[in-house]
């Protein structure tokens, strides 16, 4: 079983930001095997077509929560808090398994189809995700949400352990699960520690929001005396392979803490945005060798779940920020995107950049639209031009999820359609 | 000759911010004349199916240079000065006709393609322009834009003259023509005063780039000791009808002068973010009353021509600017994409909303996409979740330019060809 990619441009996204023209990509099984000319004796069972188009690693979505898509448009332009409290949680409360099967599935449709081959999920009933990512053929990071109940420590922790026996390296290894304990605000010290001490035990990673609002650092320093990335960091929880959502209110200190203990910070542009949370020092961080990543964040505080409108925020936004027009460049946001998200995902060895090797998580973009013309600069084309609705095939885990704009493993009608029926139901629950 | 919009949303954008349901729109010549229930009498040739689509007024582009997109992607992430004097500006030089016909029409078919019916220009070789929009159907303000020369100091006006008595008016009415001094670094009070003197003859309107970036406003202030609004003002030049593309570096003193002489500021934001010129007080000037028009700017400082990037933009970027997630709504957003951008253009009487007795320039919105989905609020859809590549039909003065998403005026295999030869001719030339 193999497939080849013939006559293509490839931006490798490796060491040396390769873009090779004209080339061709061979994969079998669920690796890639070789790029270049010919290669003797291989004989694919599908050959696809890459001319006047771009082969890319498959982008990474390092921070969402897929349920929420069901949320999409449902409470915008309203202040945080009341989003929150008077909109979000109540319909959060009483979201069932249905509810957040559809949702995933609807979201893992909107990221393949916009280029999206990996996740990493903080949310619950993760059972659900499973059953979306076996059909989708999606591959992605659980992480059950650990939200601290004082009254009932143990069963978010034993879901999260349950969680990890039954799937990690689970779906033929497209599957890994951490722990993710929602923020330092959620879960007292004492908590955390635990939750870090599992990590261990598990041999597993964290992931958590960290540093979102300006609010979150103060009530920080309020109660604990010292940063969120601070506290974090002397609790033990860096110890552990660390994925942190957001870093929008950072101090030169938190960054060298970051830098030192190899944290991975996630940055949501369209998130932090909306929410009015403020703007991530990506720039700083990014010049002190640390490795952003990139992510959505839900669809409810976005309103979508594209990564390549996030790269073209993050290009865009860090050049009026530092009124810096080198600020952030097309290369940093692809990189975000690619590379640095299997960095965060701790998946490195095995996706994020186009080399032998490597498993075959690779998105095919059509160059066709008026958008790209003329031809200049294929990482410009990408970071100021693309809007991730030009994405003609997609491939995960050597497997074609979608083919000429189409899903092959999904019917996405069904899926637009039980998704809009689950919140309707929802609604009147 | 009629055209009947039937089982559509519609969005009308006028003073209630109407949005009605399940309607029928009646189009005869190139007027609307009947929103609502069956029309008796009505003898429509040509039905459109708008279920599941929304119907909104077009887009108004109100700044944009058109025969830059032969530039896009040509030169990013470089500083503004060195982009300019080093990439830009010597290619400008070499520009001829074919080249601004050819990138002319390559950015008419681009927004059309994202829902833009009419724009504001500011380039030159106008002629050029005016074959691309007899060609495409489309709307718009020519001006050509009007660096003083001291050597020869009447040329540029005298096309301007010229180009005002040919077309103002001309093509059905679907051309105006206003005068456009570059800017007030670039010309001299006393020039600026003649372009004011020649605009009152003509009784035409001015468009002028204004306090685009902290340098600009600097300058002027060593020169002549005031901001270059309140230079601008003291000139007379407000007298006229302005549109003020940028607006980004404001006193508050400078906010009132736009509002006391109903100056019309265009906001660019992709291109200020991207030249990192800075954030526009979009929200304050709002909150005044100002009516803020949107703008892409040209291709090579955005780098597209997609209005509801540059929403999706507007209303997410003033948010975090102000810490304030009620910053910019969806509805502003919305506002400032077609009804702002109508009186920018001064066009107010004939389009910018789907009114009864305004000119059809109408563009359905096809909501099946993944990323509408599930139902909830339409604003929000447009202006958070939409990427302007859901353009179904664009209706441009009652005629039909682009159908099912194709065009049914241009040869667009033929316009990105053409344009791509003219740059690769231009670079070497």
């Amino acid at each position: 079983m193999g497939i080849v990619i013939r006559d293509t441009s490839v931006m490798t996204v490796d060491k040396e930001n390769r873009i090779i023209e004209n080339t061709n990509v061979y994969i079998h099984g669920n690796k890639i095997i070789h790029i270049g000319s010919e290669y003797d004796g291989f004989e694919g069972d599908i050959v696809i077509n890459g001319k006047n188009k771009l082969l890319m690693p498959g982008l990474i979505n390092a921070h969402t929560h897929l349920g929420m898509s069901l949320f999409r448009n449902y409470a915008d332009d309203l202040p945080l808090f009341d989003w929150l409290s008077k909109k979000i949680w109540p319909l959060e409360a009483k979201l069932n398994k249905q509810d957040i099967y559809w949702g995933s599935l609807l979201s893992m449709a909107e990221m393949i189809e916009t280029g999206t081959t990996s996740f990493c999920d903080m949310y619950f009933l993760m059972d659900e995700v499973v059953r979306g990512m076996e059909e989708s053929g999606i591959r992605g990071v659980l992480t059950r949400g650990i939200i601290e109940d004082k009254n009932d420590p143990d069963s978010k922790l034993n879901d999260s352990i349950s969680l990890y026996k039954r799937y990690d390296n689970g779906l033929d290894g497209r599957i890994k699960v951490m722990l993710a304990p929602h923020g330092v605000y959620t879960n007292s010290p004492e908590y955390l520690m635990r939750i870090s001490d599992l990590a261990k035990e598990l041999n597993t990673g964290i992931h958590i929001h960290l540093s979102e609002t300006k609010q979150e650092v103060e009530d920080c320093y309020r109660q604990f005396g010292r940063s969120p990335v601070k506290h974090s960091y002397e609790l033990g929880l860096f110890e552990n392979h660390t994925l942190a959502a957001h870093c929008v209110h950072l101090s030169d200190e938190d960054i060298e803490i970051l830098l030192d203990n190899n944290v991975y910070p996630v940055n949501n542009p369209g998130s932090n945005l909306k929410l009015a949370s403020g703007f991530a020092p990506i720039d700083k961080m990014i010049k002190k060798g640390i490795k952003v990543a990139l992510g959505t964040d839900g669809a409810s505080s976005n309103n979508n779940l594209n990564l390549f409108k996030e790269m073209n925020l993050a290009a865009l936004i860090n050049k009026a920020v530092n009124l810096d027009a080198l600020s952030v460049s097309a290369n940093d946001a692809i990189r975000m995107a690619t590379i640095n998200g299997a960095y965060a995902l701790n998946w490195v060895d095995e996706i994020g950049s186009i080399e032998v090797g490597k498993k075959a998580d690779l998105i095919l973009i059509d160059l066709n639209g008026i958008n790209y013309y003329p031809r200049h600069n294929l990482e410009s084309q990408i970071a100021y031009s693309s809007n991730g609705k030009d994405v003609h095939t997609v491939i995960i885990d050597g497997k074609i999820v979608y083919k000429d704009k189409e899903f092959t493993t999904i019917d996405i009608e069904k899926v637009k359609y039980m998704a809009d029926c689950q919140i309707k139901d929802l609604l009147k629950r």
